[in-house]
């Protein structure tokens, strides 16, 4: 038994309840049942019953051991939607049979400058929805399963409009466009925003974007994208990125730019759309770093400001604005059965725009193996 | 006689009112006074008898055409104080004797959405107060010079406090580090601002973020400047860039930083001075590209902002701002026959820390050169 999985098999002794997790064991990656430990439902603590999981490019990183930090066996999922079957004495917010979410962290100090300003995102003390490990030393395991206990602060609660299958990916991908928009400025009706590249972040950048009544034009190396992008998700204009004449006429016109591609791309003539004071906010993590000519930031007050998903008081509002205005995610449900393929086809960028597990209905709790 | 020579020539035909100038001929920088042409006051205009200008780094790059744009003869300086002589009708915010300053541009479209909103110094018709093609087709020359006549709206008043001499640097470098303090939060008593770099603009800033209530730390690569930064210009602290110690000392304690400096620095770890949220402010240009690993800034939210000069209501506002608290710079005053010594010196940033012309009292009118 390797160190991981006999650390695994603690976890289990240590925590009695049972669940079944979609685990990876090593960096090949392929993802199959294990019957996971869960907590006691604390006083704090919200238990959920998952039922369905979206699937995040993150995921696809983290089973693969990209960024050489993750612990095996690993259940990944961040974009978590279920309902409550347990809450502890001191939850007020939440009851069982509410619809509720979890997003991509499951505590924090709650006691930083960061969460006292409703960043628990940037807490030094976060602990994150998979890979991470916990106060009691344990090790967090994902959303690619069938129940998960949260301290209640982390817990978003699922309007009821919001479904819960193509709501689960806006509890990452939704606030991770959200959530710069709104501080940067970039929701205000009439406002030109452009969004850089079309998958999971992007499109729903553009509903957010249409949602806060803003001028929307996608930018996407990917002429064949167009039609999607205009009829299905409503932009109001697609220029091709390779393009020089679309480019250029779009020159000094945008006050934002939303760029959620991960490629290392050159950004200087992307700040060139912007208009003076105009802001870029790159989400993604290229491997290299971004070259910047000090010119194209300072001639006329650009700004390049990163964002990395959001607040947890950010993520309900984003929630309930999401489900005012009818944004949701564009998906793909999938069974469990087919996850080893969706994470296939994700690396090919083939799906529009999601996969989201529909866990309730096809995780087999008796498949568990230990 | 050289084409740009006959174009002064025909300048000084064109305007016949005639004044003195410190003129580079050529790519050898060297200053020598030259009889310049000035246009008659317009409606619209105030014309200024010039007693102080300040010596920008702008000014070497122009004079020795680093920039490649240089068109001579050019008469630099955008640090401009003195007293108006004329004013034109329909000028109603001056009058004769006033006493005023002019910075870096002495025109604009007045019209388009970035003069509209106060940012005419990102106006596409921007005319600069020196090496800028005029709308008369007459090319501007700067301060080292007996008189210039200027649209109203690029004209700001000095308060009675505030001298000349110490006040005219405030129009370059003064609105350059306060525009960017004020349009990012910077400006709040009790938050934590770097300033990297202690020249003519590290100076002003330290300045400026003292008269705001805000702690003040000093990033330098040079040791020796610690004492002057604490005890003369009253930073709180006092960090050598390249020791490590130190440097970790004040991660993540910063919640801006006004980088003044124009060389190639890696900028990765200045990121990791600032908080959360935090935001790095470039004002230099320095040759190459900035290299910013995404990570940097996406993690927790970083800012990479990057600012030039500012608008006219916020220069005004500066000023303003400087007379009530006292923000002076620290000038060393020469007289016209030293500016090409003092050039040098300033190559060598051997000067605390800006040179100042007492024109005024200095620059012979008999002295000039067809």
């Amino acid at each position: 038994m390797a160190p991981t999985e006999a650390a695994a098999e603690k976890q289990r002794q240590q925590q009695p309840r049972k669940a079944v997790g979609l685990a990876a064991r090593d960096a090949s990656g392929h993802l199959s049942p294990l019957t996971i430990a869960c907590r006691s439902t604390g006083d704090d603590d919200v238990a959920i019953k998952i039922l369905y999981c979206g699937i995040c490019h993150s995921d696809l990183h983290s089973i693969k051991n990209d960024w050489k930090n993750t612990i095996y066996p690993i259940v990944p999922g961040h974009e978590i939607a279920g309902v409550v079957t347990e809450v502890g004495k001191n939850v007020t917010k939440f009851k069982a049979g509410d619809k509720v979410g979890v997003g991509c962290m499951v505590n924090s100090c709650q006691s930083c400058e960061s969460c006292n300003q409703g960043f628990e995102n940037h807490c030094p003390g976060i602990i994150l929805t998979y890979n991470s490990v916990d106060r009691d030393g344990t090790v967090t395991y994902g959303g690619y399963s069938s129940m998960v206990v949260v301290h209640e602060r982390f817990v978003v609660r699922f309007p009821e409009s919001m479904p819960l299958d193509k709501g689960a990916p806006l509890l990452c991908a939704g606030i991770t466009v959200y959530s710069p928009m709104k501080y940067h400025g970039l929701n205000v009706p009439g406002k030109h925003v452009g969004v850089l590249g079309l998958g999971g972040l992007g499109h729903a950048a553009v509903k957010f974007a249409k949602a806060f009544g803003m001028k929307v034009t996608v930018i996407s190396s990917s002429p064949c994208k167009k039609q999607e992008a205009l009829e299905r998700l409503g932009a109001d204009a697609f220029v091709v990125s390779k393009n020089a004449d679309e480019m250029q006429a779009v020159m000094s016109t945008m006050d934002g730019i939303i760029n959620t591609v991960s490629a290392n791309i050159p950004i200087a003539p992307l700040l060139g759309l912007l208009k003076p004071n105009g802001k870029m906010i790159p989400l993604g993590l290229p491997e290299k770093p971004m070259e910047i000519p000090p010119f194209s930031l300072v001639a006329t007050n650009k700004t390049l400001a990163g964002s990395c998903i959001g607040g947890m008081a950010d993520t309900q509002e984003m929630m309930d604005m999401a489900a005012k205005h009818g944004v949701t995610a564009d998906i793909e449900v999938i069974g469990a059965d087919y996850v080893n393929t969706a994470m296939e086809r994700l690396a090919k960028a083939d799906v529009r725009y999601r996969f989201v597990i529909d866990i309730g209905n096809t995780l087999d709790d008796s498949a568990a193996t230990e």
